[in-house]
């Protein structure tokens, strides 16, 4: 693929259930990697975007986490529902969803 | 975890033996991916820069492939021995190594 605009990476690492840290696969995050790549089809945003599963990102207790490159905007506690503000607000307006945002103490 | 200066993802993406696309986990890179957290761990890097595992980046035909951003720089036929120059050239002193890039017409 070419160089992307801006890269998602959402993390969809899985712990056991009980498992302390928790984890973004728990919380949903395969539904929402399912749903920005349904929104990416239906768009026609391949290629100039990209989306990648990652592994842990890091604060595991604000999941589902999705981050967004160049800028390194962590988002936190992402659902299906967020993922059209994400793309119309974010990635084709060009302002990062500030409600979505983890506090700075975690990533800032 | 605190934003990184500079944050590597590195593919771990397997796919079965004799898959047509072949795979970065199939050419080394988990091997790649803990040499990092080695060196890592024995420079004291955490907290300034991150490594996470990542699902396909792309241009499988040149893995392992390992991504860096902010700058989005791509590597491919990343081996273990190509760690430190990494380190040391891309992460501390700031200048991506040129031998390891993708060509420009698969990343650029």
């Amino acid at each position: 693929m070419a160089k992307p605009q801006k890269h998602l990476f959402i993390c969809t690492q899985t712990r056991p259930p009980g498992h302390p840290r928790g984890s973004c696969g728990a919380k949903g995050s395969m539904a929402v990697h399912q749903e920005f790549m349904q929104q990416f089809e239906m768009r026609g945003l391949w290629g100039r975007f990209a989306i990648t599963g990652s592994g842990c990102l890091g604060p595991c207790g604000n999941g589902p986490s999705v981050l967004v490159y160049p800028e390194g905007v962590m988002y936190g506690g992402v659902g299906k529902d967020d993922v059209v503000a994400i793309i119309e607000e974010h990635l084709l307006g060009d302002k990062p969803v500030e409600r979505l945002k983890v506090p700075a103490e975690i990533w800032g």
